[in-house]
């Protein structure tokens, strides 16, 4: 039964203002069991001219990438190994962490600490789940992993979930789990 | 810059309008890059005889507990092992998966299958990240793990992650990663 | 899909609200083709210090009568032939115009009229339909006829339609068109 | 005093946002006895991408056309006894009801019941009444017949009255009254 | 023609809000020759947990006494001769400039200023103004001054205006104007 | 705190609408202690066709032009002793006041009067105030007088204040204080 009403400075784009509609939907419905089709958003958009606070105009703050497309495009990068692509979307302080809870800041530090452990990897998502916190944005990925391991063999629908944080577009930090753990045992080193 | 009205139905305690208000908040913040003191919400409550669609009065749908306090209670539940107190959080589809792919849809099943692996077991959270989607609400919980091998020997420190879904207030399923899968080599079976 | 807002000074009760959300409604859809759940109308009422036009507070203005509940009293007197009861629903000018364009100022001189017409008649309603327009509100009602001829002979199922003319909840005009045309053609004189 | 505000989806043209403030105010009016000039209507248009409901953009309903306009265009085709013209305004379950309770389906059988009635007949009309209910339209015509009898002589200022519905902008119904019933008997069948 | 709605949060006095809704209709007719009536004015309160900038709810602003009301107070004070009131009104930084740019910051300095002036003097108003800039109230006053001079003679109709400034209710200076100058000239000293 | 809404019938320029937020601004901040950056003014326009009052499209009224523009170009003119293009700017009804108390309707009434008392005469502006009220605009300036006296010697530094009135855009009144008392005792008259 909400009714949500959003006013904004004119200049979003569409795509915006859908996801806009689109998330303040899901969040009122994350508090109340509201029925999907009662709940109606409306954009109203003003002119500059026609913003004050403070009495003063306001610049509209931009509109950020949708999180989830920023991480598919940086995984897009990565699974090509194009890290220059890849290292595009990460802010200065980026971290990674992997199971065992090794860290890395570079792409190269990933790609070296990968490259005995397995010839080829690839991913398949299953699903993504996005958020907005007070400071930044959150993407969660999981899906399987497949590949060939060093010895030739091949592996495949190992679970994996990966957590990305963003600020202002770009990615700070990068969570992943996965059962890969088994794996790693009894497999022999990669040349 | 945006302000954003919500007309419900009065009813709704604090609590609810205030998460309410704070989850608006971060949906639109997750789209376009408001400076956070430029985000103002407003709740208009209006009395049930004041609100009308397709000619009918409504009634609101009832404030939905916060999932992240589900998952907290279940938790409880499941550390104390109090099988009892923690199937009531439980929708009747409920289903859980753990490393390697294994899924169980009772409690009992997960505790016979963990008897043999470890002899206790305790989550350190270190945070939680929670969202709606169109159709249900999803925590994440991520931390460590710390206990006593079958053989008596300590772990600690060993990450995980739970993915949880809430559909109408209960627990739909629950997906677990973690990095006990070189733990679970090394081990010798408990008794 | 509109949404209606209106603002009110609080005062009215309940059924006057709901009363003018469902005309609301109802005008909205008499011009633009939504389908019925998607019309939303939201009553907002503020305190009379909260409301100003021209700088200065407004009283406001009565809830009218339903216009249709007064017809019907109207015609239950009628009906009980009590003139004085009826007499009060009546403005000062209040004129009414029979078949063959007959018109009284007088219930009275209705009564003497219809006296060597019929012996006993009495309305069956089928319907009513009200309307505002800008100076008055008008009620329609129709239905059929039934009652004894002088020559006691029994009649039934004579179509009849009134419309009503109420201006500040008083009747001002009621005109009738009925079948009875026929019917009184080959009656008797009642004595 | 009250403020309405109603929020449409762009596109309609100017004459029907006129029409709606217009029946608004009406409706407003016709539950609290407010003076006209108190009364504001604001109608806010919003952008497609600006409107969802259940997370969906709408597609808004298409104005229909005013009751009254129709009505008249019919009146007018079987004034000229065009009655091709006539029947496209008329939905498929279209039925027509005149004096003594006859029915007819099809403008024809309507024109071959006149036929012997009279020669040729006229409406004037004093004033129509429009109104919506939840789920159609209706509109009250009123005046008076004049016209040609079979035995040449001519006959004016019968009292008549009409109702239309209306849904979706066809006429479903057309119920008839008039005072013809005295002048039927003394007519002669026309050849 | 200008519809003006202020929402706060709940908690402010009848005469508060409406001395509120009648600074905003003077002030939108300052820019727009709209006639008075067609200026609404609607203040919708909201409860403390029904609003939150920055994701945090805000305490509202107190009140702030009428300017003019603290103007007439410390005038009051001032005409009794009664400092110890009339210091309440003033803010640390007080300043006070008269005829010839003479500046005092402590009333006491006024009065022995004025002593040798005139044996007494009494201000009769005749209008005020009030306005608000972005930093502090202003508080325009004149009228006439009437007294005694040092050799007992009188004086009347002295034109004078007096300009006070305010911020969080106190005074922050007060400027004068009169016709006074040719008065001292020809005035011998009080003893 | 406060979120204040101005519905237009559009059409004013963006001046026009930047001045009526900063009035409403100052305005609101005028009654209650608001931080500056708390208030948000959103102004929000309509087609005319979009506004109805007493079921009738309104045409909205002209924006004024600033009082402080209109008084600067009328004293500008002035000092230019330009009286033909001053008196543009004056009402038919405008009457200004000097020290003393003596009172003019006529621009060369005001320079015959002012000849034998200076040769030249110029105003600084420290500072003007402009407000309005229910039925004028007022705008108060206020400085320091500097010129040259009939016999030559020069004179700098004599404050003064001027209070305008303005209905519609024109100057009804001037009335004007300043320290020039003194001055014009010691003065001898110009030839």
């Amino acid at each position: 039964m909400p009714v949500i009403t959003i006013t904004l400075i004119e200049g979003y784009d569409e795509a915006t203002r859908r996801r806009l509609s689109e998330n303040l939907t899901d969040a009122a419905r994350s508090v109340i069991a509201a029925p999907l089709d009662g709940v109606t958003v409306l954009v109203n958009e003003v002119a500059p001219a026609n913003y004050m606070r403070g009495r003063q105009s306001r610049i509209p703050g931009p509109p950020l990438p949708a999180p989830q497309e920023v991480v598919e495009e940086f995984l897009k990068a990565m699974q090509a190994r194009d890290l220059a692509a890849a290292r595009k979307f990460l802010s200065d302080d980026f971290v990674m962490t992997f199971p065992g809870g090794v860290s890395f800041t570079k792409l190269e530090q990933l790609v070296d600490w990968a490259k005995p452990r397995y010839r080829s990897i690839a991913k398949t998502y299953e699903r993504f789940d996005s958020l907005a916190t007070a400071g930044e944005s959150v993407v969660y990925y999981f899906g399987t992993l497949a590949g060939e391991r060093c010895d030739g063999s091949s592996f495949s629908g190992i679970r994996f979930i990966d957590r990305f944080t963003l600020q202002n577009g770009l990615l700070t930090s990068q969570l992943v789990w996965n059962d890969l753990g088994e794996l790693a045992k009894s497999n022999q080193s990669c040349p």
